[in-house]
């Protein structure tokens, strides 16, 4: 194992909504790479185990960094193989330039100063700029996060997969909604963003409406069936307000007997495909 | 860093809820103590950094294995020193012997293949025989970890702190008893046990009637002002029916400017009479 790197650090400019604008203005692209590094995945031009997955995500990055405005490692991918794969992720997310957003798509929920831990891991020792972070146990698991300036605090809110219909539909006033809504009134409410899956882009009209202002995570576009149009149509707000994330779609694109070259050219196209469709949106709205 | 270690195995005994009472009744306890090694509180004379928390966290192990049968390592502690905090985690885990619980407090909740990597994560990679999880995104969230035999899956029910209002009470219905009776019909959910806090004991008696043979991980006794009788009197049933946890109170029993003995005596102290106590309730329900 290599010694320990030094955390990169969030720009200035991505820390805040216009900042972030900004730099979608700039790529004319709100793009968000997910880096879900699944070993049955991965081509094995690669090599093998922890070697091979941050060889193959620090590829993708440099692939793809044209047309990203954001990355998302998944820590789950990286937690399989324990402190080795935890050091990977250190050097991947070192690695990727502070102009991009790094978000810790780590799920993480728990109070006080349990959670103050979880956000100086993540924010402070990994140097992301946002974490995704779970609503169940309410505003004590929550704050901790957004206590944080210059960071971002990613609330679940609408999720991507079907069995969303559990737990976030529950109620009169559905769940999500409920979240959407209290977590506005929470301390740092500026520094929220809310996942909001593009599987439902019926749901998203109602999330604009309830958080006008707040940038939304976006998964669900592409092999789960959402498309950017929709997204936007729905979701898009007066400084864009969305970061639509792709994982599989992008990083499997070359398919697993793929040369190293091959499969970065494959991701690289897959993202470029992706932006175009992101660039049409944002000169429909007026927006680049 | 020093090499990987061989992550633990769970007893079949532990794996069962009748075994895991024979277990209770032999220690006359059903106490789970929580490893929250925050450096601002570990006694200086184990050092600093993520040594003394290994140390700390091996000492309090050692000095109260007789008095417990389950161990639950918050994940944050350790995640806040990244790789060597993990593998830390790793080792400690490692050390804790194979007849008793260990609960890798970790709270995730993510879907699908994700899940199932953080499953083989905390289950297989870390060696642990518990996992706790969110209820948030639903069924797919917690089927990828109930599929493990002979694990349990603590899934967050009604937690402990004030903000559990937030959202744990949504809908006529409470969302937590929804997430209770639902979570019931899931895919292994003979494996299921629930975090239901202290802190509210008369909802306790609501929580057995929902789920009258599970396991219960209750927190909030001691410092968040729950009693075990309380717990007792409400959440019993006829295998004990619970795994009470106390962190605070057992680990810094100390206090900071304690040696390395002292230390050690004032948290066997503490967890000694916290199962004397058990003791007490065990009797009084004729179960030992």
């Amino acid at each position: 194992m290599t010694t320990p790197v030094s955390p990169r650090s969030t720009s200035a400019q991505l820390a805040s909504a216009s900042g972030l604008f900004q730099t979608i203005q700039a790529k004319a692209s709100f793009l968000c790479v997910g880096l879900d590094p699944d070993p049955a995945k991965i081509p094995a031009a690669f090599g093998t185990g922890v070697v091979a997955m941050e060889a193959f995500c620090s590829a993708v990055v440099e692939a793809t960094l044209p047309y990203a405005v954001a990355y998302k490692p998944n820590l789950a991918f990286f937690e399989q193989y324990g402190a080795e794969g935890w050091a990977a992720l250190e050097r991947v997310v070192a690695n990727i330039p502070s102009d991009v957003l790094v978000i810790a798509d780590a799920k993480r929920g728990d109070i006080g100063n349990t959670a103050l831990k979880y956000a100086q891991a993540l924010f402070t020792g990994l140097g992301a700029d946002a974490v995704t972070v779970a609503p169940y146990m309410g505003r004590d698991s929550v704050e901790p996060f957004t206590s944080f300036p210059n960071k971002w605090t990613v609330l679940l809110a609408l999720t991507s997969n079907p069995s969303a219909e559990d737990f976030e539909f529950h109620g009169g006033t559905p769940l999500f909604e409920d979240v959407l809504s209290k977590s506005q009134t929470f301390e740092g409410a500026d520094r929220l963003m809310y996942v909001v899956g593009a599987t439902r882009p019926e749901q998203l009209g109602r999330v604009r409406k309830l958080v006008p202002e707040a940038f939304l995570l976006v998964p669900g576009v592409g092999a789960q069936g959402g498309t950017v149009e929709d997204v936007c149509t729905h979701g898009m707000n007066a400084t864009c307000g969305l970061l639509v994330n792709s994982s599989r779609g992008i990083l499997y694109a070359g398919g697993q007997e793929s040369t190293v070259e091959e499969a970065k050219h494959a991701s690289q196209a897959a993202a470029a495909k992706l932006q175009a469709s992101m660039r049409t949106e944002l000169e429909k709205a007026k927006l680049v």
